[in-house]
């Protein structure tokens, strides 16, 4: 791809001057009709040094709307970024609707220059790719609008643009003599680069940045075309239909066994020695969670379950053997219009918590797979995405310093029931149960159905799903602080 | 208040077996009409080493329902939170209404600690203060209910609790003999602190910590009854009216001159040099804010003026000379209502720069003392409230490492009806004008009177106004161009 690109295109002072007006009044027409189109833009500027990378993104915010527009640059991470997974830095200024976002280097950026330094060989370079594409497929799926940029420059000409200028951050080496040496390493690497990440859904421009003016005018009639085309066809890309996700079934009840029928509801805590034992895991686990601090080791711990379950008793019993300065607990809620210009799963981005704490998700992200899913709130298309999508995440979670644990709590309809007549009569428990509830019960079928294709797709070893018998609620409370216990205790020895 | 308060008060178990059923669902109930009633509740948490600060807070985990509170610990602050003015970490977990957040030792904790170790004397020990009370005021005012306690141990009674417990990172010394031997020290300056802080709005309760059952219980019973009772009042206490900010004024019209009367509206740049003059400015600009880059200086440039008297265009052809990976055009939407739930300042908390950056705001925190007042979107008593409240903010961006300007655009009303005009006719600026701005112009004005008050008291030598001529678009580019050019030399050469 890119020696082929040495084809010495220029623009005229004359022709520039001519062409620029009518491009920057449609560059700005175009980038206010995106506030109206549910759709965010990303433009990903990398390539060599000396190419000017840095001016064709200041000619950008000249000609859009500044306030419309914002430049990330990730020179070295903060230590708050540090202490979280590696993606976050970008998920927490990705555009929201109606923005463009330019990120200097992105996520290419230390990929390329670890390649480069011959610090990754080429089966690292994959591993390392693999969240690049997957972060791209999902933004692109979902609202964002991807373009990458390259800037290829001639040997001679980087040569004397880089004896005349001083490095910025941006730049990989520190003097004109070393980029020289370097840029051979720099071409190939990029070249295998470029090629493997070269998609439909987010693809590499390749620009000549020689002549400044036809490197300013080719990026941005090559935004402005995408805007316009992306703003033509208003036709809902993230909706479109994907095939089927599962078997289809023959109606038998024996043919339709999910694996919640497999949950032993029968377990009973013996009452006895319930209280006692429960002390000694909330002793236990205040224990392990200092040391779990003290190695920086951060744990996200996910309830689901049906309503009545015992989520929020659970939670509490378990929190009670918690030091509350090391925990938090993010209940999920309605989106807020905010979290709605973005990605689904970018309000549980930003809640990850920093090395050593304990995030405890009181329904979660799985919400894309359930209600969204039962109720209609989003398409097919998009759910069936979701499985994948989430098992990246909770890998990324899980990374080098995390754990993941996923709890579904497990009760009867009958038992279910019994509660609901309880909430109903206790004044102080009214606030729990509404209309709404009523309504999930009678679709638990659907739910079911849901929650098995969830736990057959997102249980994976490093995020694994427990499915908790709830149907005694001490017994349920016991088992989710075992396992906690027991997964804390085995993550200090790895 | 300190030494009055060993009067050896207990609970036994029986009573507080049962008194803690009614106590709970009390608790319960009325963080549960918090949600609903645009009240956010603050608790700090101090005291001595071994008076069980984590323990009480737990406790209130375990009472309330743990999806509505947040506690938060403010151990060594990261690099990004080094990087802004002091106050930023509080500011970013300030509860929004409806929640509770529990600060151990928050803002109180370096004061004390640098008391203690004698690393400030009483001068300086005030100073630090000044932005205490005006914190806790200014939330207070807002919709924060404020609880400070402070838990008191007699000295053979933490002796004996210290050697059996290890230290966490909320105790000030690593060892009993080392909390015994400072004891006198913390009690002398947690005394002076406490008296200087106890106010009104934020008041400390001291509770003696020796019996757990009593400190627990008469922590989660002072929380209640505040809570019920600010439940119970629902007067809008920061509406409270005060008295009137302002002169009054005879009807003369030479009585009744703005500050803006003094800004010389004929001012008009040299037609000839303009181009050559603007294109000087913003490559000196670059210059230096990459030296203010590199120093570490935080730059926060805010623009303010008449609807059509060029913030935008300003803006543009400042960010023209700067490098866009240093700065941030903020602009200033309705607010979310996530924002809603904060004080109004919150939202521009969050938009702190790190070190070395530029935060360009195209209009700002100011809207609260314009458009706010005018309009009537808050009430007297808050955008009277407003002029202190935001001198203290300025300063603490100032801090340091800052460097505030402020501008306002000015225009005579005849000019504006021709920039108006011009904006109907011409498609491509159609979007600019909107039925608000030909309102706005008829309540000229009562705007006039607004800003002149607000450059009154708000022209600080930290974080001056300028009030730009901008009748002639040049002239007034050309002269934002200068000061800012011309405070970063000076802020250089500090």
């Amino acid at each position: 791809m890119l020696n082929t690109v040495d084809l010495g295109r220029t623009v005229s002072k004359d022709d520039y001057k001519k062409e620029l007006p009518e491009l920057r009044s449609r560059l700005i027409a175009a980038q206010w009709a995106l506030k109206n189109a549910d759709v965010s833009v990303l433009l990903i500027i990398e390539g060599m040094d000396g190419s000017g990378r840095a001016d064709v993104v200041n000619r950008l915010h000249e000609w859009l709307d500044p306030r419309g527009i914002q430049t990330h640059t990730f020179w070295n991470p903060s230590d708050e970024e540090r202490e979280r997974p590696p993606y976050w830095r970008y998920w927490r200024v990705l555009p929201a609707t109606g923005q463009i976002a330019i990120f200097m280097g992105g996520w290419y950026r230390g990929i390329l220059t670890d390649a480069v330094h011959g610090r990754i060989d080429k089966a690292m370079l994959e591993a390392r790719l693999r969240p690049v594409l997957d972060i791209e497929n999902m933004l692109a799926a979902d609202r964002t609008l991807i373009l990458k940029f390259w800037y290829q420059l001639p040997g001679d000409v980087q040569e004397k643009r880089l004896s005349r200028e001083n490095a910025t951050p941006d730049d990989r080496w520190p003097s004109a003599k070393a980029a020289l040496k370097g840029r051979k390493a720099l071409q190939e690497h990029a070249e295998r680069i470029l090629r493997r990440t070269d998609t439909a859904e987010a693809p590499w421009f390749i620009i000549e940045a020689e002549d400044e003016r036809y490197r300013d005018l080719s990026t941005a009639y090559t935004l402005l075309e995408a805007m316009e085309s992306r703003l033509a066809t208003r036709t809902e890309r993230r909706a479109a239909p994907l095939p089927p996700s599962e078997p289809a079934l023959p109606h038998a009840a024996s043919a339709r066994v999910t694996v919640l029928d497999h949950v032993d509801l029968e377990a009973r805590a013996d009452p006895g020695d319930h209280g006692k034992h429960l002390e000694r895991l909330q002793h236990e686990l205040r224990d392990l969670l200092w040391k779990v601090y003290g190695k920086g080791l951060t744990t996200y711990l996910v309830f689901e379950g049906w309503d009545a379950a015992g989520k929020g008793s659970t939670i509490r019993y378990l929190t009670v053997g918690m030091d509350a300065r090391l925990y938090r607990v993010i209940p999920y809620g309605a989106p807020s219009s905010h979290e709605l210009a973005h990605h689904y799963l970018w309000r549980f981005w930003r809640q990850a918590p920093r090395a050593g704490r304990v995030a405890i998700f009181d329904r979660s992200w799985y919400g894309r797979v359930l209600v969204e899913r039962v109720e209609g709130f989003c398409k097919p298309a998009e759910w069936q995405r979701a499985y994948h999508e989430i098992n990246e995440f909770e890998s990324q979670l899980d990374g080098d310093n995390g754990l993941v644990l996923k709890f579904w709590l497990h009760i009867s309809p009958e038992e279910q029931l019994r509660r609901f007549e309880d909430r109903k009569s206790t004044p102080w428990k009214q606030y729990k149960i509404t209309d709404e509830d009523w309504r999930n019960r009678e679709k638990r079928d659907t739910y079911e159905a849901a929650v098995n294709e969830m736990v057959l797709r997102t249980d994976t070893e490093y995020a694994p799903w427990h499915l908790i018998a709830s149907e005694d609620k001490k017994f349920g409370r016991l088992r989710v602080l075992e396992i906690v216990r027991d997964a804390l205790a085995k993550r200090l020895e790895k």
